[in-house]
């Protein structure tokens, strides 16, 4: 259908001489026209098709063509062995419009949750001009990604033949899921069965299909503060209320918990908080699920990085202590692979695999089968896991490049804090001022580098006012150790001038 | 870490021997174990690490490797040059769960959304024991995939280096998104800006991003009946009223549709009503317009099969006529290319592009990038087009050869309804009545024939009974000629069957 290309403007008698190419659109938007200023009226007789094919120079198959198209489209009303009729239609056909007519605003009818989502204030999601040197948390190298073995897996996934291609199940491919439930052992401490699985289209998905079926609006919800934004995000947008609980170096500090039943969940980082580091010790764990216990609250634990822990074997998942049935366990394969792959799990007390797995068909049917495959097959072989040995090793590198360079050319200026696991840390600033963040970002990026303020991933400013030095977020996953320590001298330069300014 | 396996119940004194592969699991194993019971009691003296690798016949490197752990995890407290001692923590650490006490079952707390959706019957996904010659809509011929094709492209894109692996655009890549603007408007007649486009995961999830934006609890939504199931669950979901309109053969009754403004939402399937295919006429597509403008409701067209229709140019689609930003146009690539893909897209109303995109990246951030641009770059090359011809004529000779059988295998017994374009028609049998229906489709499964019945599409019993006759709908996409030929012989025989017995 290439060549039917619609005149930005309609048509109108005299009539144009019409060559073979595209002539049956042209004569199908010519007569669209005549119909709508009147030319060809509502129930008079449309032109035959023979005298319009000698007219216009075409062959008559053409032109029936395109009356059997105005016909099925109702413009016009054809019955056998009689002239066609143009339509009683309603008079008024709208013209082709001219695509500046689409800019009028209608005033905008949503739900409560679209008034939500459209109030919220979201971090834009990349700059205009990226940073030579960009510590972007969440960026992963690109060399990381084992592009040949997931190659060849692909092509084999591709290769075998489905006897038809359907809808596949929500919960995700049993492939998937049972290679997930060994891996999750193995990697994680985590027992479950394979039924207790969901995979999602990223953690993101997890956490917000967490949001439309726990809370409710009116609801409150337990958040860290700082905490990681677009989860929270997902929680206001059901209309619930924020409990923001404050986070110290330990990570969530369960003494906060509220005492009494309002929130109907919390969402917790305990492998790594998000930002600022810290591994929840075993009596915040217990304090935490018996808080949940009590107060019937879920648990989203976000194990966004849990395969990224250094010189330990990762800390066992929350999860793996629950005996009441109330966690729910979000992991992901956005650090260790690609965010962009956009594949995630959720691992589900029993109660709630049912109507999770209902929800996700509702949501978007499943994730795309034949990445699943791909991905149960690599951690079949084994291929996977040997993949995450290897850029852990990497990352362990990327660490201890970016210690260094902070040692080095940070000396008594910065606290790292958050460095036992994960793929990023928080530079903590006691010489620079919280409200030193934008102007330091600003510099910072003023000489090629991208660093990023940790002020806007605290819900409460009492929160924030408990750590007074400015503080950075620096994710490393992307970097060289090179970049790295061309970054931090960078940085340490915009630092040092801004020092001295008395900012 | 493979070679960490926990014992199924933890380990108590005697310390028994320890071998090197996996002795660090089981040595931490044993240590949390003793915390458990008390062996090692809150606030004692650990073993030193010296003593305890000569009991235990393992490397010292090996056991302060697992006392590092214990410590990160807060069960043990060291402190540099003095022994580590056990930690205060709360004294009831739950040990090693059994896989059954997972069971328990804690009454659920749900949101309104969450007990919706438990309480949603939705028709069972697959049979156990799938038939030989299965008429499933929705299916698609595992050979009609261009793998060729794909597989190359995919290979291109999977080996262009990007800067670093971030998250990308929640509207998705702008390739594709300029791609699908010149595609819609060469194959259905629709003028947009790429920006309007917002790429999804699969039409379903633009239905449910639709529900979810645009209507709350107790508003109303219009919807077809009969129609399609899985938009209807989406909307029903969100706990707004279904305003069944009737269906006949020109698709929606417009005449029907509510005179108040009490629906905010009308959903349709213009260009083949699902299931009954009729193609609404251009009158009614105005009808509907000036409703939708008079009570300010918004208009869902789901061009779900809109590439197949036969014979004439595919009617181009009804946001083409809009001149009031009140459609949204829902595309797929579920029957074109494969349902398993999850690829689909909306073209929006200006008004409603922000408020979408900012949904799309709280849903799932962002549809997966490699996808997007192996599409688009089949897409510009002309491939996709062309596959889509091919696909067409593939689908001209099923259809033929379906409706052939019927006349072959069924004269005078059945009307065949819907035919002039998509992936599917259905069988009306005047005479059978519909509650026959169960009856018929178990009866063809026993002879191996997947068939599915009309009845369950229509939301009011008072709809339904407008068709008295059973009604069966065909899907032939998956199916080759011969398969269809040879499906409706077995088909016909279990009507015949059933006829005589006057059912």
């Amino acid at each position: 259908m290439d060549q039917f290309r619609r005149p930005v403007r309609p048509l109108h008698p005299p009539i144009p001489a019409l060559t073979a190419p595209g002539a049956g659109r042209r004569i199908y938007d010519l007569l669209r026209a005549q119909i709508a200023d009147g030319t060809l009226a509502a129930g008079a007789k449309a032109p035959s098709t023979r005298a319009l094919a000698a007219d216009l120079g075409v062959s008559r198959t053409t032109v029936t063509a395109v009356y059997e198209q105005l016909a099925a489209e109702g413009f016009i009303a054809t019955s056998v062995g009689r002239a066609a009729r143009i339509a009683s239609a309603p008079p008024a056909v709208p013209a082709v419009r001219q695509a500046s007519a689409r800019r009028g605003k209608p005033p905008l009818a949503l739900s409560g949750f679209g008034h939500r989502v459209s109030g919220i204030a979201m971090p834009a999601l990349s700059r205009a001009e990226p940073a030579a040197i960009d510590f972007a948390y969440g960026a992963v190298a690109s060399h990381d990604f084992p592009a040949q073995a997931w190659r060849r897996a692909y092509q084999a996934e591709l290769l075998r033949r489905q006897h038809s291609l359907y809808y596949a199940a929500p919960e995700g491919d049993a492939s998937l899921r049972r290679a997930l439930q060994g891996y999750l052992r193995r990697a994680r401490g985590l027992a479950c069965d394979a039924g207790q699985i969901v995979v999602v289209h990223g953690s993101q998905q997890g956490i917000d299909l967490c949001a439309r079926l726990l809370l409710d609006p009116g609801d409150a919800f337990v958040f860290e503060d700082p905490g990681y934004l677009m989860a929270r995000r997902c929680f206001e947008a059901t209309g619930a209320d924020l409990l923001a609980v404050p986070v110290d170096a330990q990570g969530l500090d369960t003494a906060r918990l509220p005492p009494d039943d309002r929130a109907r969940l919390a969402y917790v980082t305990p492998s790594h908080q998000f930002p600022l580091g810290g591994v929840l010790p075993v009596g915040r764990r217990l304090a935490l699920l018996q808080w949940a216990q009590r107060h019937r609250a879920w648990i989203v634990e976000d194990d966004y990085d849990g395969e990224f822990r250094y010189g330990q074997r990762p800390i066992d998942a929350l999860q793996s202590m629950d005996s009441d049935g109330r966690v729910i366990y979000a992991g992901t394969f956005s650090k260790a692979l690609s965010p962009q792959l956009r594949i995630g799990y959720l691992v589900l007390p029993t109660a709630l695999v049912a109507v999770f797995r209902q929800a996700k068909r509702l949501a978007d049917r499943h994730a795309p089968l034949l990445e699943q495959r791909v991905l149960a097959s690599l951690i079949d072989s084994g291929a996977y896991e040997r993949h995450v040995r290897r850029v852990r090793r990497e990352n362990e590198r990327r660490r201890a490049a970016l210690l260094d360079a902070v040692v080095r050319h940070l000396p008594d200026k910065a606290h790292v804090a958050g460095t036992a696991a994960g793929l990023h840390v928080v530079l903590w600033l006691p010489f620079l001022r919280a409200r030193s963040e934008p102007a330091l970002v600003a510099a910072a990026l003023g000489k090629g580098v991208g660093v990023y303020p940790v002020s806007p991933l605290f819900a409460t400013s009492a929160h924030r006012a408990q750590h007074k030095a400015a503080g950075l977020i620096l994710g490393y996953a992307s970097l060289t150790p090179e970049q790295i320590d061309r970054g931090m001298r960078a940085l340490a330069g915009v630092i040092a001038t801004m020092a001295v300014k008395g900012s």
